[in-house]
């Protein structure tokens, strides 16, 4: 009956309790896909809709038969333990103090000589097999003869008796009277080819699905819990329980050095994305995703026998299929889906090339957080819908989804209402945009160690979490999610194997703590990275430096890009220069539009202070917390930190065209009042004017020639035009 | 007429014009002492009142005629040009740009290229002398064909053909038609000789001198001024200015390698006393001080031939006379005098070994920056004696004085009778506690990289001068300084030479920012100094750490004394770990006599966290400033900061006796109200209580014995009761 409205590109979910309801959304909503419900038989009526199904596979559990009738190739992940200090006598360390027992066991099945390390922290050294043992019934590795007032830490493997999911949605929910699901490892050989068998059971037995959900592959990524069920240890894009003597033993053939324990145990920070990544992890993720990519063409090649589509959840356990290196080209992946958090997750998906679609999940989950009596879900939809726009604007999802019970939805018209209307807004800019370049300004690179593999996630600890010490960092890359940029994220090891990789940049960023991998470390003591980099400034180009940029102190300087910034970090070494350019130029290109010439540093850095000849922006106490500078024939800009927001999305933009030289294009595409922005699809012909914000606004739209006229947006509002 | 009043231990200034209020003051302030006026003859009647004449002798300088004769042993400096970056042709650098060319002058007459050093700081690496040259017309040093965008210094040698205290005094007081005082370098064997002859010339013909006040001896400090004759760079404990080929051959005779400029320069850092030092420094520093004894020692004797008295200046020239150290002890000095800013300075004279007396210098001087009219030289004279009121209690100095033009003061009768009640005052407590060691609750060490060569002077970067960077930690030094502890000054080094050096000690304290001499940095990877130090925490020993204590990244932890202060730092690598422990506890003993249990941190710290198990004092926004906690039989205190303050004093106080198990001991010598503190001298008989502000204060007073009585002391009263 509604034929005429647009249809398509949205995907919902159902349940066996709401099957009218999921019908006069569909029709609402205009949706053509439906998320199988977990564990039901499919209804023949929603089979009747023609929407395409999709079915959520689990690649590693939701088996504990197999599981148990094989421990030996239950997953596995190494651990370390707390620092203990020796006193004068032996010394005892508790393996699992501190993690929940529900969820890991000790591997002993496994040589531990071989596969667990006991480290004197204080040498730095591990210590001989010989020198400790593992009692089993205590549980404890004991040092016999220690060196007193050392400190000792047990790097061990682990089975992960509990899919780390798994446990949380049981906690979470307060679950009752039901059986932990054990993780299986699919690397392993008999799993592996049990798998396949079980895929092709699983894809046999439900004929009417149209479309694999994987969630995701094989690897977990590093997700602990203590004692108290609480979570220990969370790393989005961590290895740690990728592992297992018989891939370490494969993945040493490969290298042709030995592995030890270390590599992954990395000191206890596990090679977190903050950590300047060592060779051996680096071989080690390299290894990781040609293997997994391998294994993973596997079953896509049985989904695509089927006549099926394999999509790939960007969550859970997607640990090396890392979806912006090459070897994720050959896996045989045909969709990507993915939680939609901010601009910066929707382009974790969006920009994802080699897939024949990506499609965003976006917030609220329809669970009862959110959806209960005096709960807003509009207001969470909204936000996360503004949100993300202003990303899909840059780089669309091909589709659009949601998740939880549908039922508790269907009891907030309201919200009903609200996210129709999300989905009329997404097909139509979706068509007005689709299969062209939106205009950019500049092409802007993130330098950091990680480069195009934490594309979008740098700084992320998890999926969007917030984190006090990295949100100031993190808004530099949520502001570029939607701004009108070609953005590429670029590593030092991509200079170092071709300088040239620089000259297509107009201007690069480099944004974070110091002596992290995303201003580099150690990496600047390599002469032909500092060259690189300082080169490409001198002879023009453009530096932002947010935070610590360079940040590793080396010859005579703790910032490493002091000299194209102009500024330089007080660490006690400089105190005995007297300091005498403090004078404010509030009355810069880069500030004019900020309210009193003032910007929202956030954590903003102390003791940093500028150089003979730098221009400070803004001072606060005599740290600097923003500065510009003239090196060679190119520009530096120094920011302190950069939270998200409107206006700070004003002031990188500002800050990239001064850096880049570029003022007089200011006005192309570009909306006086910050809270809208300007986005062009020359190639489409169209242009679109969108308030991010909940209240109107009055603004004037420059176009591509230079005219300009006012405009009035509603809220939220965005207008399409003809070029 | 004023026989029946106590005199002595007063030193004043005088001048030619002023000789009957000389004469008057002698008899008001009780004075003993005159410090004869420069380049005057000294009057007869002065002669006649019996007080000693102090005369200020300039070893270095006030000769311009031998300067002149032997311009090959100027005093020379080494500097380093600022960092230049090259393009792809030839790279100039010129030498004095940012340098005063009236102060400074390059040194050509010396092999350039064995004493100059071109240094690659992209590499790290000098540059061969082939591959530079200096073209004297210009200035500058000319690399034909640097590597493109590596950054280059120069480190050369120059002359310092203005003294550079001649020149402060010069460009302060706006002096005109005058002539340049060029150094001179006693160390060289022209001058050297040369200097023995006009030293007893210089007696010879100042036979009314009793005590020759040496300003100071040979090494100026680092002084430098820039083109605007700005100060540009000033370090009271560098030896940068204590260079010259000729003595640095000898070094290198002496310790057997090869010399390299590098040593001194320290990639532009100049050994200053942030940095941890290197055995190249500190076998210079050992060499000089062993140099500098030697010649002192000439010096001293040939005073005590004709019967005077050598007294050394603690300031502008003292460089190599490090007056803690073994050397200094050979030097045959009779008194130090030094100016006494605070409590630190006034310690860094007092607790002086080997000399007959130490003399502190008061504030105000008798400039007019201070003695015009509008000017309150009462409050600047106030504050200066009651702040270092403290350490003279603790360690008195033998003698206090004034300096400048008595005139001015004269102007000020209020002034003068202020002065003369602080004489008197100091003369009573002086005959109450000399020659007695004052009651100390505990024996305090403050560990770092230089011990007790920066006794007191812990993060000054020229005497008693704020900076923002270090008040937070030179406020531990500053309560210190006044406080009922028996306060040492240990080293990383003496730790390693003799570990027992920390069984006398009740608590340690570390205190600084991470990577610095202050607290360890690199130090902290020898196995032996941290199994050390943490095991004399675990044995039952104190720790306070300060800012950032044991701060350098090493085998899994920032802070390496994380283990026994049960806190670390978040720089990115553990933001994946879950962090639960916040909860405050401010009823804690070390917080009890803190207004709403809080506390003033000064720049405090961000992003410190607590270890499980570790109590947390104070946190704010999730950032831990004070904490507490167990280690073994010991335990560790945390302070993010402690700025100078009387309440910061009591917190220090009582976080010490915390750390020292004993709590039990606060109600000894002790008043509640934290304005006022008692100190007990018990071999003398006497305790003193002391009202350290400005108004009126009530307490109560606590004896030994834990007896105790209530007490209402006027502004700033000292009152003395027998034991």
């Amino acid at each position: 009956m509604q034929d005429s409205k647009p249809r398509g590109r949205v995907t919902i979910p159902t349940d066996i309790d709401v099957i009218p309801q999921t019908k006069e959304l569909l029709a609402r909503w205009g949706a053509d896909a439906i998320r199988d419900c977990d564990g039901t038989d499919f209804p023949q009526e929603l089979k009747d809709t023609g929407a395409k199904v999709y079915a959520t596979y689990y690649t590693t559990r939701k088996d504990n038969a197999w599981a148990k009738a094989h421990p030996e190739e239950v997953q596995q992940c190494y651990i370390m333990t707390a620092f203990y200090t020796a006193d004068e006598g032996p010394l005892s360390i508790p393996l699992m103090k501190g993690i929940s027992p529900e969820l890991m066991q000790p591997n002993t099945r496994d040589d531990i000589t071989r596969w667990w390390e006991v480290v004197d922290r204080t040498t730095g050294q591990p210590i001989p097999a010989a020198a400790w043992c593992y009692d089993e019934s205590t549980g404890c590795v004991i040092i016999d003869k220690p060196a007193p007032y050392h400190e000792y830490t047990v790097s061990f493997l682990a089975y992960l008796i509990w899919d780390p999911v798994h446990m949380y949605n049981a906690v979470v929910n307060d679950w009752k009277d039901f059986e932990h699901q054990i993780t299986f490892d699919v690397r392993q050989p008999k799993t592996h080819q049990y798998t396949m068998e079980r895929l092709r059971k699983f894809i046999e037995t439900h004929p009417y699905v149209n479309v694999i959900r994987y969630t995701t592959f094989f690897h977990q990524f590093t997700l602990m819990f203590d004692e108290l069920k609480r979570e220990k240890y969370v790393d989005w894009y961590g290895y740690s329980a990728s592992v297992s003597p018989y891939i370490l033993q494969q993945f040493e053939e490969e290298v042709g050095y030995k592995f030890r324990p270390e590599f992954i145990i990395d000191q206890g920070y596990y090679n977190n994305q903050y950590r300047v990544p060592s060779k051996e992890y680096k071989d080690f993720q390299a290894f990781q995703r040609r293997e997994v990519a391998k294994l993973v063409r596997e079953m896509t090649d049985i989904t695509h026998e089927y006549g099926k589509e394999a999509m790939m959840f960007l969550g859970d356990h997607w640990i090396g299929t890392e979806p912006f290196m090459p070897e994720f080209q050959q896996a045989g992946v045909d969709a990507v889906v993915g939680s939609v958090g901010n601009g910066s997750t929707l382009r974790l998906i969006s920009d994802i090339k080699g897939v024949k679609y990506t499609e965003g999940r976006f917030l609220p989950y329809f669970f009862p957080d959110t959806f209960h009596e005096g709960g807003d879900p509009v207001r969470e939809a909204k936000e996360n819908w503004v949100t993300a726009r202003r990303a899909i604007l840059r780089s669309p999802i091909d589709r659009i989804g949601y998740g939880g019970y549908l039922k508790l939805a269907c009891e907030f018209p309201e919200f009903l209402d609200y996210v129709e209307s999300v989905c009329n807004e997404f097909r139509e800019l979706y068509g007005n945009i689709k299969g062209t370049t939106p205009y950019c300004v500049k092409t802007v690179a993130v330098l950091n160690c990680w480069g195009k593999m934490r594309a979008w996630g740098c700084h992320m600890v998890h999926h969007a979490l917030y984190q006090k010490q990295n949100y100031s960092y993190a808004g530099v890359i949520e502001a570029l999610s939607g701004a009108p940029f070609d953005v590429k994220f670029i590593s030092f090891d991509d200079i170092k194997a071709d300088p040239h990789v620089l000259d297509s940049i107009d201007v690069l960023i480099n944004v974070g703590d110091g002596d992290t991998a995303h201003t580099g470390g150690k990496v600047w003591e390599d002469p032909e990275i500092a060259a690189a980099v300082k080169g490409f400034v001198y002879r023009g180009g453009g530096l932002i430096g947010v935070g610590e940029p360079g940040g590793h102190q080396y010859q005579g300087r703790y910032l490493q890009l002091a000299a194209p910034l102009g500024v330089e970090k007080e660490t006690g070494f400089t105190l005995n220069y007297d300091k005498y350019n403090w004078e404010e130029h509030r009355d810069h290109f880069i500030l004019a539009d900020c309210p009193d010439h003032d910007v929202d540093f956030g954590e903003g850095k102390k003791s940093i202070y500028a150089l003979e000849g730098t221009e400070i922006l803004i001072q606060r106490d005599k740290e600097v917390q923003m500065a510009a500078h003239d090196y060679g024939q190119g520009r530096g800009v120094y920011i302190s930190g950069l939270p998200y927001s409107f206006i700070n999305n004003r002031v990188l933009y500002r800050a990239i065209l001064w850096a880049a030289h570029a003022e007089d294009q200011l006005h192309t595409w570009f909306s006086t009042n910050c809270n809208a922005e300007v986005h062009a699809y020359v190639k489409n012909g169209k242009y679109c004017v969108v308030n991010n914000t909940y209240e109107p606004q009055d603004t004037t739209v420059y176009r591509g020639d230079g005219s300009s006229f006012d405009l009035h947006l509603d809220a939220n509002e965005i207008r399409w035009y003809e070029i």
